[in-house]
Parts: structure tokens; C-alpha cells; sequence
């Protein structure tokens, strides 16, 4: 049965946050995303897959032409298969950032360094990220591919990061450029690692909750590194002194 | 004086790669990426301005409308700053790779990656970096922009990596994901790092000359991580063990 208008219009209009958020709903498009989060066991609603589709069809997708999938794509270059699924934001449990490593990202605006800080979440197990509210859009197409499948395996949270650090009880390490070498940290079992935007750094009222900032030695001239670069060398860091 | 017709053609050509290399041009635009290469004292060919654009004139600058810079410009809002610069490629001198810290990139064809790679390798003040052909374009204002400033101070070289490090005398080392623990690397004060592409990793006739395969050990699910993240935990434990 061939997509109605009304049902092309819906999947078209996933491109905006805007119409994501009022019905719920994000896609993913492309055999590599989809292939990645399907192999991560992500539970899409929506399925809709054209013949040149290699991946093994979940039950309930939809084959459709390429005619039909060239007008519901976010591509200038359709795929062979666009995936829907639900927005789901589960709320931050009291006392949860006790428990384990979380990584708080203040303020990261680029959707491709937030998709990367997912992935290294994801490799070096830290059991959740806090996304402050102004972080690029946790259900934009970018971060999603960015992340080479470990959306489907991290657990994110959005929360203010002033309000959800406030009262910790485990050490907060702010990424900074005038902290503690990130060689010297203490073995750890459980921490809060803070990343500030690369414009500004990490906001001025998070600061404040940082109880140890930590640098990574600089041999040359750059300012800074990437804010991804630098959340990973320090996560490298804090598992290899905690290793027991 | 305003710009001729014919110069604004030619400064709107250098969008391209192929005008790039015939004229052995390139440009940069915006007030933040010629500031940076401006502080690194990167020696611009020409630079044009508008009255908005706050810094300081170095000598030879020209003025221009805001609405010739929107005749040359590349973006769809036009910058203060537009400036251009000498294409250059210095050859690779014979042994170099012996003396000193070279990062190899193997077909990083992304060039966000690129410019982020350059701007580490500036941070652990490697000696040099060392593109594969088939790397993205070094003079394309991505990866200018996404270096931020380190494209006027790591010294760039491309060259068919097979070719450059066959006869090496210092150690290979490759990023994998099945080879020696990065923490467990010994104190070195010359080395090649080799990172490969993110789909396809370091190319079999590179692998072969790669003395010591290093892997970042693994908590999570991730399959991988991104080329310039792993390229930057290397840097870190290779300053870390070789400080003396």
C-alpha cells in the first residue's frame, strides 16, 4: 500500500526539532545508522525500507519505493531505509550521580562532538551522560549518526547542570586549562567528569560545584583541544590509574 | 578602488580545490580564523576587510564594501575578514621521520578530523604531520577552521605513506583495536604514529611497516572511536611515559 500524503508529510516534518518534539518522534536515515542501532537492539516503531535495503527486514517494516522514500528523505541522496522511534527523556533518579562515572556536558553546541562524546561514553563504560539543556539536540540526525550506534547503549539524561550537581557526593573533575595534571588523578570509583562548550568554557555557575579542575599537560602552542579530544584523554586517564 | 570584476572572480574561485591548485592559493574567512593565523604570524598574501572588521590592519590590507566582501565571500553571510595565502608543500626531507614525533594520517578524509589532528598534534608538539594523498585537502577552510591556529604552526607534509616510512629507523606505531595497551608503551624520543581512516583503518601496505600495533583498552560496547580521540589518547601516554 503506497505512503498517503498525510503519512509522508508526518515523516518529512521529523527534519525539524520543532515538529520532533511535538509528536515525539525523531528518524534516522541510512543502512549504517540504522544497521548500528538495530545491532544495539533499539526498539524503532517505524520501519521503511526500499528493495536495494541489504539489512534483514524486524517485523513490522514497511517496504516502500524509492520513489515514496526519495519524498519522505532528509537527503539530498535518499537511502534505502529510515527508521522512526520514540523521544524519551527518562528523568535523573535523586542521588544517581553517586553511583559510577557520569559525564556532564555543559553547553556542547557542535551535534558532531556530542555524538562523539557518546561513542566514548559508550567505550569506556561510563554508566551515564548529562546533557545540559542547551547541548546540541540529543535527537538531531547528526548527533545520532556521530555516535556510531552507542545512542542506543548510553543512558543520557538533560538536565540543568547547576541544579543536578548541586549536592553530589561524589568528586565533580572540571576539564580546564589551569587544573591538576590528569596524570596525577587518584584511583576513583565513582565521579562527575564536567566539559564546558568550546566557546566559553564550562558556565560559571557549574564551576563552582568542580571540586578538582584537571589539565592535561600541553607541550606547544594550541589554546585548547577539542572538547571530545579532551573528555576522552582524561576518561583514558581515570580508567587507567582506577584499573584494579 | 574598488575590486574588479576580475578579482572577484578570482577570489570566489578559490572556493575550489582545482582553481586552489592552479593558482597555489588558498583562503580562509572570518574574524576568527585569520585572527588565530594572524597571532601565529602566518604570512597572508593579501587580506580584505570591511569597516566592521575590529582587527588591527596589518600593512597592505585592503578595504572593501560590505558589499564586494558579499560578492567574494564564501558563506551565506559574509565575514569582516577574508584573507589569502600561499599554497605551499615543503618536500619531506630525507630521514626526518627519525628525528622527532610524527603523526601519520592514513586517508583521514573527514576534514574536521583533519584540522582536529592538526590541533593536537600542535597541543603535544609533535614534529610534524605526515598526510596520505588521499587525506582531505590541508588548504580547504574546513580543515583550516577546525585546526584553529595550528595550521600556521605543525609542519605538514604529504607523501604516499608506504613510500615515506619504508626504511625508518624509529618505532611504527599504529592505533588498532587489537594490539598492545597504549599504558603500557615504553619512554620513546622519536616515533611515528600512524591513524587510520575511520572506515577502513590503516591501509595493508602501511600496516606493514607499523613495528607496534596500540590499543586503548575498552570497558564499553563502542566498536571504535573517533580517529583524532584515539590519535590524542596515544599523544597523551607517549608524553606521559616519555617525560623525563
Amino acid at each position: 500500500m503506497p505512503l498517503t500524503k498525510a503519512e509522508i508529510a508526518r515523516l518529512r516534518s521529523l527534519q525539524d526539532k520543532k515538529h520532533r518534539e511535538a509528536l515525539g518522534l525523531f528518524v534516522v536515515e541510512g543502512d549504517k545508522v540504522v544497521g548500528e542501532l538495530l545491532a544495539a537492539k533499539y526498539p524503532f516503531t517505524e520501519i521503511y525500507a526500499t528493495a536495494a535495503w541489504p539489512g534483514p527486514r524486524p517485523a513490522g517494516t514497511r517496504e516502500i519505493s524509492t520513489e515514496e522514500m526519495s519524498r519522505v528523505s532528509h537527503y539530498s541522496t535518499p537511502a534505502s531505509v529510515l527508521a522512526v522511534g520514540k523521544i524519551s527523556r527518562p528523568p535523573l533518579a535523586p542521588g544517581a550521580l553517586d553511583r559510577g562515572f557520569t559525564l556532564a556536558l555543559d553547553g556542547i553546541q557542535d551535534p558532531g562532538n556530542v555524538g562523539t562524546l557518546l561513542r566514548l561514553a559508550d567505550w569506556f563504560a561510563l554508566d551515564r551522560v548529562l546533557l545540559s539543556p542547551d547541548c546540541a539536540d540529543l535527537f538531531s540526525r547528526k548527533v545520532i549518526n556521530a555516535s556510531m550506534g552507542s545512542f542506543a547503549r548510553v543512558a543520557v539524561h538533560t538536565a540543568p547542570l547547576a541544579e543536578a550537581l548541586a549536592g553530589v557526593k561524589v568528586r565533580v573533575l572540571g576539564c580546564a586549562l589551569d587544573g591538576d595534571d590528569v596524570h596525577q588523578l587518584p584511583p576513583l570509583r565513582d565521579a562527575v567528569i564536567v566539559v564546558g562548550s568550546e566557546g566559553r568554557g564550562i558556565s560559571d555557575a557549574v564551576k563552582k560545584l568542580v571540586t578538582r579542575h584537571v589539565t592535561i599537560p600541553r607541550y606547544g602552542a594550541a589554546e585548547s583541544l577539542n572538547a571530545a579530544v579532551a573528555a576522552a584523554i582524561v576518561c583514558d586517564n581515570l580508567r587507567r590509574v582506577s584499573r584494579t
